[in-house]
């Protein structure tokens, strides 16, 4: 699984069409390039349903959306949708304004979405439509105790959308409506860097483009990937006594130069 | 006061709204992070008010302004006064277009500002209502000479504006109409690196919205934690014989890890 | 002459009017810096004559380019033309979309524009005006036995536009009509990192805004400037079994610090 899905990545490098925010788009844009994916980042209405038919993948994140931004995405969606290019939605911030709850909620009601990732509280709002994000970057906590919980949300949400649901935190979920990968790899350092969120959406979309055949797999591959540079990241964070600067540079770091023998060993993934 | 002001922030995690320029926004993102704050980036219309008012502090910055990110500040402005949310206003390059001028006259006559922090001919522009910025990253000179005269001139302005004015440079100087602090820390260097002085007033918004009680103490300490940051990614760099691309990541580190000592230690701070 | 060009860049400090994509936007203002020069990034149309009219140079990048930001490019471009500031302009991902394919068209029909660099596939297509791009990071092919080819495509587009081309990839050309330079610094792990072809676009107008007199010879000496930034990342990369994560703080640092010598002694050039 891990060999298949990382060596597709590098062998096809899949085009990525982002339409994401201005805070985190380089480090998006870099990650993409250090698995072996390249990015495109493209956000004008008259040029997105171009963009997303020569693309491999589509990765719609509203950190910034703005009214222009949100049309663009809905247009690439339905391309995307159209040609059977996966989509992977990030609703960074839903539930904070009634502009990002409604963006989200126009999103899912028009495009067909293969992946949602968020964070706890925006995958509740997406439930609740109603909730406060205390900060995209917060923590959210998912706990031992609570996850039972947490993996019945994002079944429900799988069956309600059609889509795989990714749960970032402690633990990182990854969910369809009847199977679920609970991942123990990473930690609380990755808050502290701006758009490790954003980053594996990007990183997910890369996977998901190059493995259309098992999505649901190349996702949990995604999420370990990440998890790992996490570990590493603070690791080397600690070695060298230098601080989160850095730690986002290590992030990219292990992404470019991990093997899919790094991934066998060190993932922490459970199946349910 | 030190320990105080940077236990606050890590503490209280402050959620910090910034509209700024899309050339440093994840500098700002990441050294709020570093400093135990919370960034959120949002500058639409139709949402600005609603994340102002869920916010601990406004950061408005003109770095990269439009049309439309202007009528975004004045409304998010105008919400944090009402929720007597502090505002920080950065006038990146004011002097440089009239557009940049015009804006800065609008913010400061519509919002209540408490803290304007800007380089020296951008604080003279603002008073002078002309003059040329000879790029918005390019050191304008402090000296021992001329601080005196400095020193006149923020507090004439914040007298004008009832905001604590903080001008930085080689000497940089925080202060009302009549109590300043000049901080000695800091290096040449800084001004190599884009967004030390954006990243500067994002980390100051950040000890604003924490530190609501004393707001001139809180202010000198983020400005003293900067300098410090300086004075570390000089260090590193000439330690390591690295570059100015190390020294931007040195200062998001330091930031991440420096204790309230570091800074009782290091700050070359005096009062007048 | 890599003496004088790089002194002038550190002497004069040429204020480089930047209007670009915001995925790299951060990289180009700190290789400028790094470089000597000074950025200013300004987009909205009602500043960015004035902004043109105090700048040394213009880079035009159409990474994301929307409607808005191409009237202010046409409109900074005949600024430039009527002040004579030098104009560079980088296609990014020109023959993607028909948006990019005629944004192109309507700067070179209404700007003279004194350098164009792009990698060949961007350079093919604004001759042919078709053509796909697969990811505007991915690198196209340049080899010692299309080289001829390539160079005739170079003084042809050279003739027709009377600009000088730079071409990058495997092996880096800078041409006029009938006088080429080849350099063979650099190397592929530039393409991993976003921006480094951005970068080198801000680089070079930094570069032509302080050496006027001499233009292809300092857009030569820029692109050996960025070559050499590629070998020596790639040698940190190597010796501290880091990442790309690392090599584009590398390319930061190595800008920083280079000296003439370096260049001299290291620069792979060939005139023909």
């Amino acid at each position: 699984m891990y060999r298949e899905c990382m060596e597709n990545v590098r062998k096809k490098s899949p085009l990525v069409h982002c339409i994401t925010n201005y805070v985190t788009v380089n480090d998006c844009a870099n990650i993409l390039l250090a698995s072996g994916a390249s990015p495109i980042m493209a956000d004008e209405i008259l040029e997105v349903e171009e963009i997303t038919s020569i693309s491999e993948a589509l990765c719609i994140n509203i950190g910034t959306l703005n009214r222009r931004t949100i049309e663009s995405m809905i247009i690439s969606g339905k391309k995307a949708n159209e040609l059977n290019i996966p989509v992977l939605f990030d609703p960074v911030g839903t539930g904070a304004s009634e502009l990002r709850t409604h963006a989200t909620k126009r999103i899912l009601k028009n495009i067909k979405i293969d992946v949602i990732r968020g964070n706890i509280s925006e995958i509740k709002s997406i439930l609740e439509d109603e909730g406060h994000t205390n900060g995209v970057d917060a923590g959210e906590e998912i706990t031992e105790e609570n996850i039972d919980n947490i993996i019945e949300m994002a079944r429900y949400l799988s069956k309600h959308t059609n889509a795989i649901i990714v749960i970032t935190g402690a633990i990182d979920i990854i969910s369809d409506s009847n199977k679920s990968y609970l991942i123990r790899n990473g930690n609380k350092s990755m808050a502290k860097v701006t758009g490790t969120g954003c980053m594996l959406s990007a990183l997910i979309a890369g996977y998901m483009g190059a493995n259309k055949d098992d999505m649901l797999k190349a996702v949990a591959n995604a999420v370990g990937l990440m998890g790992l540079a996490g570990d590493y990241s603070y690791n080397e964070m600690v070695r060298n006594n230098t601080g989160t600067g850095s730690f986002r540079t290590y992030i990219i770091d292990y992404i470019s130069k991990a093997t899919y023998k790094d991934i066998e060993e060190g993932i922490k993934i459970e199946s349910k």
